[in-house]
């Protein structure tokens, strides 16, 4: 036990997150962690729905706060600026995130089963940012194509984070990507009649 | 029946996507489809291993096939040039596939089942697509982004094509869509310093 004595939240995540990067996701049991926090089953209950919880809190409002914040920029912004505004919005409240993220993130990948989860979760975020650039006036098959953008440049700002979090916070992460995507998009001749 | 007599793959086919589309993927039986088409589960074998592969036959080959014309592109072009150069490349060889890719998107949007799949699909054409762009010298997390959005354009392209073919073939849809995508980032002032 540590000598300082942590939340009960914090010391389920902290043994749930250790345990499963020791022994895998899909063999660790609900049980194996409330003991490595040297807790009880009740206690978990208190914060956590199961074991999944522990790795997606937060990140199921994800679709709807980023929905919510494209239908929150400014009205004269053209639509990836009010993309980008929106992203730049939600990551700026998610800087205590950085700790644990990158441990979330090693657990996700050496399982089929969380991968799966996260694909579906960012195809709902997906889904929710195409819904709200049509509320703003953007057609398809533009507000789809927009919003599968947005999404990975946020997944690629959130991974330059997590790797390296001392470098710069999460909103300017998110400009640097959509920044290089630009300047890879802007390179290229696109000139050529789009029917020839 | 038909007065032509088209052969027996286009028919099984043509059943299993008619009785997909009246009843719901997850209701309908090979012996179902079989019967429809007039023909028996022996000759639906010689051409499909099971009612999903009626769906992805030729899909599975995606991944590999993108990530080969991205590691034949010119290697002077730039990254987003090459991808570019592969998605046109590989759409060229498409054309054949217009007629049948509406329903058989109709079919996957009914169902969790197959959208799941669908993105599995996608995932493993996006991975595919980062490791070819790797092997000709670009850097993550820059190749993993530019494969994102890569296959999003071609998504993006196909569903442009399928739902209208008559508008333009596939490698115009993917010139236009990634026309589109450069314009709106292009209008976006990213030149605020990247790390503030």
């Amino acid at each position: 036990m540590p000598r300082w004595d942590p939340c009960a939240e914090d010391r389920l995540r902290d043994a749930a997150l250790e345990l499963f990067l020791e022994r895998g996701y899909e063999n660790v049991t609900v049980a194996e962690i409330t003991e490595r926090a040297g807790l009880t089953r009740r206690s978990f209950s208190r914060y956590f729905a199961d074991k999944r919880d522990v790795l997606f809190a937060g990140s199921d409002q994800l679709p709807a706060a980023l929905a919510g914040a494209v239908r929150r920029a400014d009205t004269a912004l053209a639509p990836f600026e009010a993309l980008l505004a929106a992203l730049v919005d939600i990551a700026a409240g998610m800087a205590d995130q950085a700790p644990l993220a990158a441990q979330r993130r090693a657990v996700v990948q050496a399982s089929p089963e969380l991968q799966e989860r996260g694909r579906t979760k960012f195809a709902a975020a997906t889904e929710a940012v195409a819904d709200a650039l049509r509320d703003r006036g953007t057609a398809e098959p533009q507000a789809t194509l927009l919003a599968e953008v947005g999404v990975a440049v946020f997944r690629s700002a959130f991974e330059r984070w997590t790797d390296r979090p001392d470098v710069a916070p999460l909103p300017a992460r998110i400009r640097e990507a959509a920044a290089e995507l630009a300047t890879s998009l802007g390179a290229v001749d696109l000139s050529a009649p789009p029917h020839p």
